[in-house]
């Protein structure tokens, strides 16, 4: 494993540099045991991504980037043949259909590779643009750190007090390669002294808030509390949240934000409540094309059992949520509109939910 | 045990005919099981109210109620004693602090036994007196599924297919006497042969919906599905919901509502997105007293496990939702303004959300 500090990874892929295999973090083991996978085949890959051993906008997109060499490699020879590696990048592609990184990271890799010949050199330029995909995403995550430290030093500043920030699911570290996108201004805050909190939303069905984003802050020390999906207006109505800062699975060039279901549910109490309600994200997860996220962005419909049993129990009788008979349906993420959203915090800088100020800040270079 | 109806009682609490001895469905144990339990004690009473053995405003009122006959019994000659009593009810009355049906019930079957001399007198007066609150309850219950089944109807008229209504925790008759408060329309319209289906959110941390409002509908075959708390405003942005009605532990006579947290949110999709939102309260929920809900009414919080762990798993660390270390909070309600609700839906009728409007319907006689 590379990129270990306390022996844990502090990535959640990297290439073992012994075998040349892709290795991750399952994350659906996690708080309870850190167990790491070997993607080793493209069906592997398919496999950890939709069953979300990786997960989170970001990540989506390396692992998919990763894929495109998992197929090159696997491919042996065959990897000189542009329609065995298209049918696989397709299948990539396939994997989850929310997060627009997964498309983006896999459609580059392909581009690096089909502009080589041989299978030796394919091989070598997927595993490449898959890591050269990888560190931009590691010095992304940086630069929203960067930016978005501001608004929690202004909080700060002026109330003197720690700053309260709301997050629902995770986009830390383990979403992304480091830092992650809305824990990175966070741990950013931390690391310069600036007293925070943060309010971790469980998360349902997957509880990814009380299982990754509680683990990651942590092994950090930076202090937190988990609540319930339903908290978070209780709270902005009392004065108990500062700041919310989410990720995004896509977001589009008008503004409008896809994120894990409930987030909409949010940024109305934030909005309700007068707080500032932020996105962060990288510029791999801008939608340049779909102008309606509400009704254009593909919403993810996933097993109902995942809310029908706690993720990490076993699916029997005894371990059942719900009555036997009863149904459950399980839309994976929901769309915040532009309007409820004060600003996108980029690698680029921080901007408003606007067309505008998105092109002026990604177009400039 | 009374009340049956295909072997299962259908009522949430009763009187033994043969012992005397209050009984209870244990609500923490459903949907798995079906547990009676007998509180024969002041303490089992308190600890039933507390552990949520029972719950719901107004079966938390008549508990309450019927914990007076239990004082009152258990006291034997010394029921004689107005200071004995009096001391007792204010335990009770003390069990939970958000739901005013549970003063309410207290102090009214105090008032019936101090108006009576001898123990024997004053053990029937409480017997009576927590009697006539159930059955005023159940008729309540009744009086608000004859209301609300209107506008259920009018839906199904206007839009010529099933009724999607929307509902956050349990106001069926497992937190009533009969029918339910938010669920009685619901029962009502599906008694009279129009189609209606029920989303019913988890409810975290003690997953209400998914167990006890799932479990009702399920017995008296309503169509429904249970979504992650998370689910509801994607579903109001798609055109998923026609309506939402949910119950309350209090009301203010200004209209703010207090009702499991997670409510507010709700409250808040369903009004940015042009949905009518009910709530069905008997008048015993109504406290005339408070002016200001978000400020006023007390919010309890409840043991932090509730949320690190689910409903009616052990507590043991391999049964931990979240890292051993992370704490957690447990706020069990909110208070959505009145400016956010429809109206009322009563035993008196259908009311706006406003002073006037609910005095006028209950200061007529």
């Amino acid at each position: 494993m590379e990129n270990h500090k306390n022996d844990i990874p502090m990535r959640p892929i990297w290439i073992d540099p012994d075998t040349g295999a892709v290795q991750v973090i399952d994350q659906r083991k996690l708080p309870g045991r850190l167990v790491v996978a070997d993607l080793d085949t493209v069906d592997a890959v398919i496999h950890a991504i939709i069953e979300m051993m990786v997960r989170g906008a970001p990540l989506i997109g390396v692992t998919g980037a990763y894929g495109i060499y998992v197929a090159a490699r696997n491919a042996g020879a065959r990897a000189e043949s542009d329609a065995v590696l298209a049918a696989e990048a397709a299948r990539i592609r396939a994997a989850r259909p929310t997060a627009v990184n997964l498309a983006w990271a896999v459609d580059r890799t392909m581009a690096a590779v089909l502009s080589r010949k041989t299978a030796e050199e394919r091989i070598a330029a997927a595993r490449e643009e898959a890591g050269a995909i990888a560190e931009e995403e590691a010095e992304n995550s940086r630069g929203i750190g960067r930016h978005g430290r501001g608004l929690i030093e202004a909080i700060f500043h002026e109330k003197g007090r720690p700053v309260n920030i709301l997050t629902h699911c995770n986009a830390g570290w383990l979403a992304c390669i480091e830092c992650g996108t809305a824990t990175a201004p966070i741990y950013a805050a931390h690391a310069a002294g600036i007293p925070v909190h943060v309010w971790v939303d469980e998360t349902r069905p997957l509880n990814q808030g009380a299982r990754l984003t509680a683990w990651e802050l942590g092994r950090q020390a930076v202090p937190h509390t988990v609540i319930a999906d339903n908290t978070g207006g209780h709270l902005m109505q009392h004065a108990m949240v500062d700041l919310v800062i989410v990720g995004t699975d896509r977001t589009t060039v008008t503004g409008d934000v896809a994120n894990k279901i409930g987030t909409y549910l949010k940024a109305l109490a934030a909005r309700d409540n007068g707080i500032p309600f932020y996105v962060a994200l990288p510029s791999s997860t801008f939608d340049w094309v779909i102008r309606d996220g509400v009704r254009e962005i593909p919403i993810e419909r996933r097993d109902p059992d995942e809310v029908r049993y706690m993720p990490g129990f076993a699916r029997t009788p005894e371990n059942l949520l719900v009555p036997a008979e009863s149904p459950a349906v399980n839309f994976a993420f929901d769309v915040t509109p532009a309007r409820l959203v004060t600003g996108f915090i980029t690698e680029r800088g921080i901007c408003p939910a606007e067309e505008t100020a998105i092109r002026a800040l990604f177009e400039r270079e």
